[in-house]
């Protein structure tokens, strides 16, 4: 058995203990799936309280219970930003997550999604239909198993939206949060094109979220961080930052907003920029 | 040493384990007080991620990471929805992190908090004074070691606001969620008075949140259902749910809204109401 899975008393736990101060014990029904890659550790995982989760190296990634937050967060503000969206590269994504709220827009033309692990991309296909729902079996989107930061260095104002889907930037997601990576996805963008980031945890990793919109703020003329509660991320609380070279969210068109969402609506679209004054005085916006 | 203290090669954590499907361990640096009262066991300590925190019967009450944010949420919400708050009744928030919001606000003449457990409010004004501050100092707070559904059976159209920061309705806290308190508290209640209470995690008590709500749609006019990210809590995403015989948050003078906060401002105030569409459909709000 694998050393984040533990036995307790005949029942069978998932332990993340990579934080110094905090362990999580999920307790779960049964292991689907459990595959290594050439990058890492996958488990398929059917918890209690959680449902089915996405579990990379020990740690859970996206689950039934509450993916839908993230995923919806990331995808429909800079769509319903966009004046005219037609093009999108999704890096990261293995989930499938992401595609799968984007193809709810009919405007959207391409959707490339370029994730380096492919075996995340057919266990969560298999294992998690909730979750990666049709995004497959649309014509629109393309899979490009690749490394993202080689992907974005070969196109040149092509995208209208880029949504970088990271993990923590530790390991492989770490260069995702880098100067060098941002300028390229700027330069992949067309000129009235925007990208999304998630910007971690503003009390945990306040100095990610700080240097990310410092760093985006040097390339993007409109940068705006808005947040979101994940429950299964540390802290719950969770920060996306959009840098776009024209759009701003205030001027989106709210009322092409996709209805069959979980989370999102009109109210949260307008709300999400609302941060709160310990996050301001961080950022100094206040 | 207690059963939710574990020493862990060399370090100690406190491990909450009482719900079914997942545990919880924080690393902690010290135990700075750990004492019995007639109604349960109350530690304080100091731990790594969360600063020193408040913890009853081995479960995390209240942290100086993010302490503020319930405690903001509960009082600044009704004081500014009022128009002219002079008395306010606090039910329980024994760690007097509800009290030290509402002393901000000149316009209240009398502060009765009613806290079964006299020691919870003697340790935490002792070893938590982040949070407690100087409530204890305050003359226009008057501190009432009883039981809160006693005592609001003895006073009639008496208080502008009600604060309810309960514990969960399991245990003592129970008969805090049942209608007989709500109706008690009702009449205890001006003609244009409102209460407010925690009403749970809307994803993992749900159904606490909608009977909650049922009950007190019976008793008043005017119920809105507001939601805040608390880190320590279980999922992150927490509810509250204020109940008014007159005013309507909408219609609240957001520039009288203190200005020495963490958490809360005024766009947080006008987008705390706007909740996820899960939330709306549970409620039946869509």
């Amino acid at each position: 058995m694998k050393k984040y899975l533990k036995e307790i008393n005949g029942e069978t736990w998932l332990v993340e203990d990579e934080r110094d101060n905090m362990k999580l014990y999920y307790r779960i029904k049964e292991v689907i799936s459990s595959k290594e890659s050439t990058f890492q550790k996958v488990d398929i995982i059917d918890s209690y309280d959680f449902g089915r989760c996405l579990v990379l190296d020990g740690v859970m990634q996206t689950t039934e219970l509450d993916g839908y937050i993230y995923n919806e967060m990331i995808s429909h503000i800079p769509v319903v930003t966009h004046k005219k969206p037609e093009k999108v590269l999704v890096i990261g994504g293995g989930d499938c997550g992401v595609v799968n709220e984007l193809i709810k827009y009919k405007e959207l033309k391409a959707i490339d999604m370029v994730e380096i692990d492919r075996l995340v991309v057919e266990e969560s296909i298999k294992y998690i239909p909730s979750i990666a729902g049709d995004a497959s079996k649309d014509e629109r989107v393309n899979f490009v198993f690749d490394d993202g930061v080689n992907f974005v260095k070969n196109k040149y104002k092509y995208y209208d939206i880029a949504i970088v889907d990271s993990s923590d930037p530790v390991g492989p997601g770490e260069v995702l949060f880098s100067e060098d990576f941002y300028v390229s996805l700027r330069d992949c963008l067309k000129d009235d094109g925007m990208m999304v980031c998630q910007s971690q945890s503003p009390i945990f990793y306040k100095d990610v979220l700080k240097k990310t919109r410092g760093i985006l703020k040097n390339h993007f003329p409109v940068v705006k961080t808005y947040k979101a509660t994940v429950p299964s991320y540390p802290g719950g609380m969770w920060s996306f930052t959009l840098a776009s070279l024209k759009y701003d969210p205030k001027d989106g068109d709210i009322q092409k907003l996709a209805k069959d969402t979980k989370y999102i609506n009109n109210e949260i679209f307008k709300s999400c920029f609302s941060l709160p004054n310990f996050t301001k005085k961080d950022l100094e916006l206040l």
